[in-house]
């Protein structure tokens, strides 16, 4: 990393203007700072001379004493020029600019004789602010009753949201005005494992809006780091949307020692949606990587044993013990109550649909090794599935006993002689205490076991009840995990967890999460048909999901006849998440029955790579449409996807020019077919291989629930004979 | 151990009787059980022909299911004899005897189908029961909305009684009518650390009571393992008192998973109060011993940097940094905001008055080692005392860090030298998380620097907030360190966890608690002068208590100029204190200046035992007086202790018949002096030396807030010339 400015430039100083403003480097964003007649602060961004965000108060409320809010005068204000260039250990790119004009205003409040300091960091994509609480005389401990930060709309924009919640984002996304919120609150949530419901005004980050200019607008947090999460919450009157954090037990909502800073608060802004998918602001603003030895961090693309539970064909349990739901019924009676250290589940009868058998695993890792894939992950091995879900159990399970049916060392071996990775799972119930007592043993367990990842689950209520997913003892659990794992070089995909806000620059063994609503639901009811072209506005914009695609038959009741769910995609588009989801860590997540059925089409998962050197956004437009190529990770050959979500599907026009002039390349379109359509005929996918230059343009039509996937490889000009120009 | 009975008695089978009776081993007692109209289930308990508890309802109340309240029916009921004789690891007595008669009901409630089973344990000393849910299909897991257990009383009895609280017992106790509890709340509250009032009628347990007939009667609960702590709750019109549990963060009073129990809820009766301490039935009630390996378990005798501290004399802080209260102060302006891990304590200026410093702590190993003391307790070692109190910091302490000045390696190495072991101090200010993730790093600690008994301390609110020191999560905590540490083989100490309820016999390296108000309020204000004749009727029931007595000045200003505290205790009071306060770990309170100069009471101390073969309770009355005799483990020697409480003093008389007729003993009676006083005149004290035989008898006077102390030496004929018959 090399820093590119050291000039330090006072832009005023100690003056109580009513007004200062700072320019963005390229000069498109101007943002404005000022001291309301009761010395309450006030921001507000202008992108391309026009508001984007009217007047809003800055501020803290605390707790016992006084707060935030107002009585400040400009202590002090320094503005410097930023820009670096940095490697991502992973990435979209191998190189990311990280330019900015940074302004610090140091706020004194006399009542309390109190410093504050607000920094603006104001790059060529948007507005990062945070508040930073320096240590002081009169503040080094304080609580958080809420942070009152503002962000004031200029009209009733078109939003794509989610309903706020302290305990889950697993919902589809609504569109609507701003103004609809209220109205479609119960109709934008639906049920889940855990869930509280924070307000009907309230909203989830990432927030992604288009005004009727066109103006897109994402809000977001960036480093949520022993901070709680931050909701929004619409002053529907006036438009105005208000930071709402997660609380703990007693209702607050953090507890905090100076020296601190909140989460930078994200205004990405563009008139060009393709910018918003594109910015980096979010990872910039988080620390530089913090693990000196990186080479253990790896991109995985990995298949296991999943979707096999996940629609009712086989089961994480062992036996029919006491699955949720069915206590009082006749199939409790021969089982004893299920209790670990206690239980010995050698003597229960097996129930003959155990997933996480080794007979069946060994022939994931044969199919991981004839096509090439990292890992496999196995759920359900370890004791305790026929309980662990609903009841707050403490003791759910120790991460370090197998099922009798699961030989950890026969298949380690096995994995091993195969040159297959074996990849973790850690469910935890909500049940967290638990989980850190056990977390040592178990990164010791999976080190001995040669397992290097950990997919770590959160599903249910927190215990102890009253905490919350996203509060900051949470926040502060899901941290302790990323970086206990990186000390045994393990990497973490954390589901059910905080959303992320960019930390994996910092501590890149994160390479992946849940946290949204992923193809598991596509497996419980459904999920919207464009669900895909909002997610990279939204829910990726913190960081890569662990979306889990690659789903090729759409019929679950072809896997589990009592399973009537439907997936609503192409297969086509499928295969485009594997370039439009980012992520290091991709799963081919159907049954190797179904890739068997359809091996033309599974070339491209084979094929597609899981780490890049470089992207570019073709297209974009939230809840319509999103294509991207990407450059894969020291090569030359480039992986194109589309997803479309327009109804009756529409024709996507792309050029080519983002390839070298002096290269022959080979592509292969994987596209729907023309009598393609997300519910009535999701298998109808066409594949043709043509040559493509720099100067070649595609017009490809693709489905509702659609799109298409390229494969670009490069080539030896000999290699090109007999194949068509596109 | 060896069990007596096998015999199996069926007094009813399946009948539904309204009553039906139980007999104690000796006959003394009677309790009925019966159903009522509405099925609810009661229980009576009779003692010599007289009712001490009057019919009382026992029941549970259940969170979102049908209630264990009534609707029962007797579906079978099963009565055994049983009699075993056991050792403890230590304890008052070489062999304890564990005779009783058990019946068991098994009650059916048709309305959720579904059984409850209540198990009753009559002893010759009083009654123990306890609910047990078997795993059933109608009940594997439920959340208790609060446990209806009555207690109702036939008079409106003296109590000796502390006001209910979720997070503190350290208050004196309250002497009252039943009906003056309401009246005397606030008086009988005092601030604390961390304290959660209950209600104006609701008091703790162990309880304390005595009839206008002169009947005393305990309650109280053993083997208090996974559920929380109860408390009684009083209606004052009916005199009847009811369980009260400790509430989860939602209110809720526990989650439990059948097979399960709760713990047994205790009323131990006579009509001679010495019965009351004499009393094995709460550790009777536990499961026999875990840990297979004893020989590391050892009852230690110890001194400390602690009083020092106490008194204000010294700090447990290496620095001025950050104490408590002083926020915004000018003290806080030159010290950076404490954060381990980032404060480097080298660069900070030492405040001089640090206690825990090297060629202190070596002071003390000298002092301990030329007394004939087994360990040297040391607190405020480690990083993070400028700043540990009323702030719930997560990262509060790191369990393995020293101050600069405390060199680990030097200290473990002169302690060796001196044969002297040291004890590790573990506060964790309430905050368990930190706790428990450190607990294995700093358990390693400990055994690689030579420590094998720790004392850890929970001052402060739990964190996380809404959590209380005494709920079922709490709980698992306390137990989870007690298991932990017997892995490591270390004994645990625990201050301001939750009071013991026997399960010392389970885990009996759990050697001492405070859970009650210790020796330390003596420093903050005084306790009350008859506070240690309370406490073994009260908080000793459920086991040894770490009071720390032997303090020899009185004044605390002549520790600390600035406190003005006074010791209500006469000096031999102090003494007596080792044998009345019955503990596996005493320690040798007071500073080592104070006992050079009182060097011949200071004898006692170093001379008693603190484990036994024998005891015997020659005196006794809650509030007023106790007389002890112990025989030493594997010795013939014994140690009297006595305690006063009575305005104006009191003389005690006692037997020797516990000696042996066939040898000859020396005793050293250390006494209060005529002029004796525990505030005007406390270290007013008499040393004689007599011979004592089976036949003699004494009669002593003791003060009002005094006692007197006998050592009891066997010696040789030859050894007796000189000394005067008592």
């Amino acid at each position: 990393m090399k820093k590119f400015v050291c000039l330090t430039v006072l832009l005023f100083s100690g003056a109580v203007l009513m007004a200062q403003e700072l320019m963005s480097p390229d000069g498109k964003f101007r943002m404005q700072f000022s001291l309301d007649v009761n010395g309450a602060p006030n921001y507000r961004l202008d992108y391309k001379g026009k508001a984007v965000i009217k007047p809003s108060k800055l501020g803290i409320e605390l707790k016992d004493k006084n707060s935030f809010l107002n009585g400040f005068s400009i202590k002090n204000s320094e503005s410097n020029p930023f820009d670096e260039t940095w490697q991502p250990v992973w990435g979209e790119w191998k190189n990311i600019r990280n330019q900015y004009n940074e302004w610090a205003v140091t706020l004194h409040q006399s009542s309390g004789d109190r410093d504050l300091i607000i920094r603006f960091r104001l790059f060529n994509d948007g507005l990062g602010f945070r508040y930073e609480f320096p240590a002081q005389k009169n503040l080094l401990h304080f609580v958080i009753k809420e942070e009152r930060t503002q962000f004031a709309m200029t009209g009733d924009h078109t939003a794509y949201w989610i309903s706020g919640d302290y305990d889950t984002q697993e919902y589809d996304y609504t569109t609507s005005k701003l103004s609809e919120i209220k109205g479609k609150y119960k109709e934008a949530r639906s049920s889940n494992a855990s869930q509280t419901a924070i307000a009907e005004t309230a909203v989830q980050t990432s927030l992604m809006m288009k005004t009727a200019e066109g103006i897109y607008i994402n809000l977001h947090e960036a480093a949520l780091i022993d901070y709680s999460c931050m909701h929004l919450n619409l002053d529907e009157k006036n438009l105005v949307f208000e930071s709402w954090l997660t609380p703990d037990p007693k209702g607050d909502k953090g507890t905090l020692q100076a020296s601190c800073t909140s989460p930078w608060r994200t205004i990405i802004v563009s008139d060009d949606a393709r910018d918003i998918l594109a910015s980096n602001m979010t990872i910039n603003l988080n620390e530089p990587n913090k693990i000196k030895d990186v080479s253990w961090i790896k991109p995985v693309k990995y298949v296991g044993v999943w979707w096999e539970m996940i629609t009712g064909k086989s089961t994480w349990a062992y036996t029919d013990g006491v699955p949720f739901g069915t206590e009082g019924t006749a199939a409790v009676k021969d089982v004893p109550s299920i209790k670990l250290g206690q239980t010995d589940f050698t003597k229960l009868k097996p129930n003959g649909k155990h997933g996480a058998n080794t007979a069946h695993v060994k022939e994931l890792i044969d199919f991981a090794s004839i096509h090439g894939f990292d890992g496999v992950l196995v759920e359900g091995w370890n004791e305790g599935w026929e309980d662990w879900f609903g009841y707050h159990k403490d003791l759910v399970f120790d991460f370090v006993t197998p099922y009798p049916d699961f030989d950890v060392v026969g298949i380690r071996e096995y994995a091993k002689s195969k040159g297959v990775k074996m990849i973790m799972h850690h469910e935890t119930s909500g049940s967290v205490r638990n989980y850190e007592r056990h977390l040592d043993t178990a990164f010791k367990f999976m080190k001995a076991n040669n397992y290097d990842a950990v997919k770590t689950g959160y599903v249910g209520d927190i215990v102890p009840l009253g905490n919350y997913h996203y509060n900051q003892w949470m926040v502060n659990h899901y941290q302790y995990v990323i970086e206990k794992a990186a000390q045994y070089k393990i990497m973490v995909n954390a589901h059910e967890a905080i959303r992320p806000t960019g930390i994996y620059r910092t501590w890149p063994n994160m390479i992946g999460n849940e946290s949204a609503r992923g193809t598991e639901f596509q497996a419980f009811g459904g999920s919207k048909p464009n669900h895909v072209t909002l997610l990279p506005f939204t829910r990726l914009i913190g960081g890569p999901m662990d979306f889990t695609p690659g789903i090729f038959e759409m019929d679950i009741s072809k896997i589990n006849p009592n399973n009537n769910s439907h997936v609503n995609s192409t297969l086509a588009n499928q295969l485009a998440l594997y370039v439009t989801m980012y992520s290091p860590l991709q799963m081919a997540a159907d049954l190797p029955e179904n890739y068997n059925r359809f091996l033309d089409a599974f070339q491209f998962i084979k094929d597609v790579a899981v780490d890049w050197d470089d992207s570019k956004y073709l297209e974009a437009e939230p809840g319509d449409f999103i294509t991207v190529a990407r450059k894969a990770k020291g090569s030359n050959n480039w992986f194109v996807g589309n997803v479309t979500g327009v109804v009756g599907g529409r024709v996507s026009t792309i050029d080519f020019d983002f390839l070298d002039s002096d290269k022959f390349y080979v592509a292969t379109i994987y596209s729907d077919a023309k009598t393609a359509h997300y519910k009535t005929n999701p298998q109808a996918y066409e594949i043709k291989k043509v040559l493509v230059s720099k100067k070649s343009k595609l017009k490809q039509w693709a489905a509702e629930g659609g799109g298409y996937a390229i494969s670009i490889m490069e080539v030896d000009k000999a290699n090109t004979k007999g194949l068509k120009k596109l």
